[in-house]
């Protein structure tokens, strides 16, 4: 609640053009919903405020349902990532959940409820719905594709963040949450392993030990113990507002600059060799030098004062 | 002591149906000792104890040379793991040294005494020692072949825990360990490096820096100080109580899901591409998803109890 | 200040012989300095004083710049760290900086001076100049040749630690610092990113999400928080002091040994198999075995003092 009120805040003082720049989540033919809600409030699943300082906030918005994931969420989280991605007016994300929680996860009820006919069908749906050539599947890409956006992304969490919520949080860059926030690698509970891309963002974060004993028993964290296990990045009594902080030093710096050094490492963090990663973090950096943006940045710092351009033409593609 | 006591009490009260599923060592014949142990002793260099909830106790018991290494030892648990790898009723695994520690490594008197002929003899089979396409050797199994376990293999450690002691230690998923044990990566002592799969084990859990200081110098380590380099998982008063608590967490999971889990961090934690790596977490959940124990699992959190199954059969193998 | 008296103290009274193995730097003829430096000065760029006890202590000497990197000084820093990694003799180094910090960074106005007809002309040869063979250019050189060296690289940081500083900091083994230094990943600063070898050594040390926040900010940390977030080993009130005693430590072990874990370490901690990185830890062991220093590190065991020799012939490539 108080995370609302300070996002209301921020919107409404300090970034009046915000609502021109509103980035409306697709519908999707395959997320029919059991429950009666309007066509209107399935479009809301994801809401997206550009600011003006090219700061996006983004929304998990089915606060009566604690931002749970059913299909429409699913798709709608991984379009909103993907315009964010191609949007090169956009300089950083936050990510966040409406009402009183980050996100519960799954909605179980209604992506594999046992009265169906065939319950596991959407999951399988899941499973196995991905764009061509893309190397994650609809499930992943809720937590995958926000490695795929150049600007940095930060979660900021509060309330529960369980399961498939936890994997979309672990797919931003930063992690910021509440001391009482409650985090779970929540799987086990269902007979699961954690597949909307854990495992390729838990290797970057934390020990292997700390890893399997969450995985294995799906206990629940508060947000301080998150952060001593570098479940987040840290915990803060408010992070939407940490978050904002840090978005504003980083749209300080060159968008280009930060774009790169967010490639160059998911690209060489692991499975890169020595050889290949020299070479990756060379050729990038000759991208970067005597461009509009490096100059601009550098002459920043003899008093000389030059906007920056909107990031270089990058698909986001590594 | 007390961790002895403590066993011996959680074993004969809680579980009385243990003695019947006592899995034996076997003998090899490579290893004839020096010393005048009776046959009966030398097959006790390793006791394994599988209570009827699906616990395993596994004890290194050679307590009059605080566990120490030699050619039976390697043999025997080699020879356990692999057992308890292929034995699909046992659910978790909990690891620990008979007597005053946990295991002072190598016996350097036994496998190397520069009285013999040819004193490196049986190190040179420690390390040329191998099962058909196994990609490790005798030396490196009694720490990795823990890796290949389904089930979580739980380290308790106190007192002593000493170059190929940490390394057996250091294959378990996790380690708990009291505050006054002593820890090291002692093989530098002498003029070594280690080589019982440490350099796969170490890369998951802590950083590059902290493992080259401690294998620089071999510095003998606190518990409290080796749970702040992540060198154990933490500390605790009483890790065979711990380690039984954690067990007694996961054996309420479905044993499927956990399999999967350790094998997906295995696979996925190091050297395997984004790609590869989003390719197996859908693989193995897709293994998962509408079996007996998933179901299971599932109907449990809406109040209806069904036991789980043992778990498919699984080569341990990745 | 203290660190410097430190020094002098350490080489004056301890280390008689220091003088007489002092390497110089080579000159480099593309270096020519715009300032009015002697040769003499040029030629200090980099102060290298090894003790009789095998401990090389190599000091960026650059005082009235804040060691900050002109040409002259990658190369000196270069060719210092292929001349240690050649000689036989040196069993530890320790590198600190002279003055009132460890390094500035990159002097700006030296390397890319605005006034210059072409003021990339530089940093594009840092990026272009390489060895044959060598898959690092002469910008990544100064940190990554650190990792060529057989013996342990300790660096020893006070003051400030900044961009190119850091990153040079970062190819050593340990980095010890005092609580009040001041490190930064600064190359958004100037529009840029690290590419000073920082994506091959950061992710042996820090999990992402720290790293990304740091480059992407390029925020000042204080030591204790460089220590907090494991960009340093440790903070302590005398690095110097701290870098003498570990390295006073490492000594004592058989050179061989610790060369062999520092290049075990090196290839298998990303981006090997398990299959290969068990293989390579057995064939190192193969040629440490037996040998004169594994035995002489042995029999030390059982009071029985023997010279260790120096350290196999080892080209420093892995």
């Amino acid at each position: 609640m108080a995370l609302q009120r300070r996002l209301s805040s921020l919107l409404g003082s300090r970034f009046p053009y915000s609502a021109s720049a509103v980035v409306g989540p697709r519908t999707f033919s395959a997320s029919a919903e059991e429950s009666s809600s309007s066509e209107q409030q399935q479009q809301q699943r994801v809401t997206t405020t550009l600011q003006s300082n090219g700061i996006a906030h983004v929304q998990l918005n089915r606060p009566n349902k604690l931002n749970a994931l059913d299909m429409a969420m699913f798709e709608a989280i991984a379009e909103t990532a993907e315009r964010l991605a191609s949007d090169k007016s956009v300089r950083a994300v936050i990510l966040s959940g409406q009402g009183r929680g980050f996100s519960a996860g799954l909605d179980v009820k209604s992506v594999a409820n046992p009265k169906n006919n065939n319950p596991l069908a959407s999951i399988r749906t899941l499973l196995s719905k991905r764009h061509d050539n893309s190397v994650s599947n609809l499930a992943q890409d809720v937590g995958y594709l926000w490695r795929s956006v150049p600007a940095p992304v930060i979660a900021a969490i509060h309330g529960v963040c369980f399961g498939g919520g936890l994997q979309i949080a672990l797919g931003a860059d930063m992690r910021f949450c509440t001391p009482d926030a409650k985090l779970s690698i929540m799987e086990a509970k269902w007979g699961l392993i954690p597949d909307m891309s854990a495992s390729v963002t838990l290797r970057e974060l934390l020990p292997i030990d700390v890893a399997k004993e969450l995985t294995f028993t799906g206990r629940i964290l508060s947000g301080e113990q998150a952060a001593q296990y570098n479940l987040v990045t840290r915990c803060v009594d408010d992070p939407l507002q940490e978050a904002e902080q840090v978005a504003l030093e980083i749209v300080e710096k060159s968008p280009d600059a930060v774009a790169c050094a967010k490639k160059l490492y998911h690209k060489n963090w692991v499975h890169q060799s020595e050889a290949d990663a020299l070479h990756y973090e060379m050729e990038l950096q000759k991208t970067l030098l005597g461009s509009w943006n490096q100059l601009a940045a550098s002459v920043d710092n003899f008093g000389v004062s030059v906007p920056y351009m909107s990031r270089k033409n990058d698909d986001g593609k590594k």
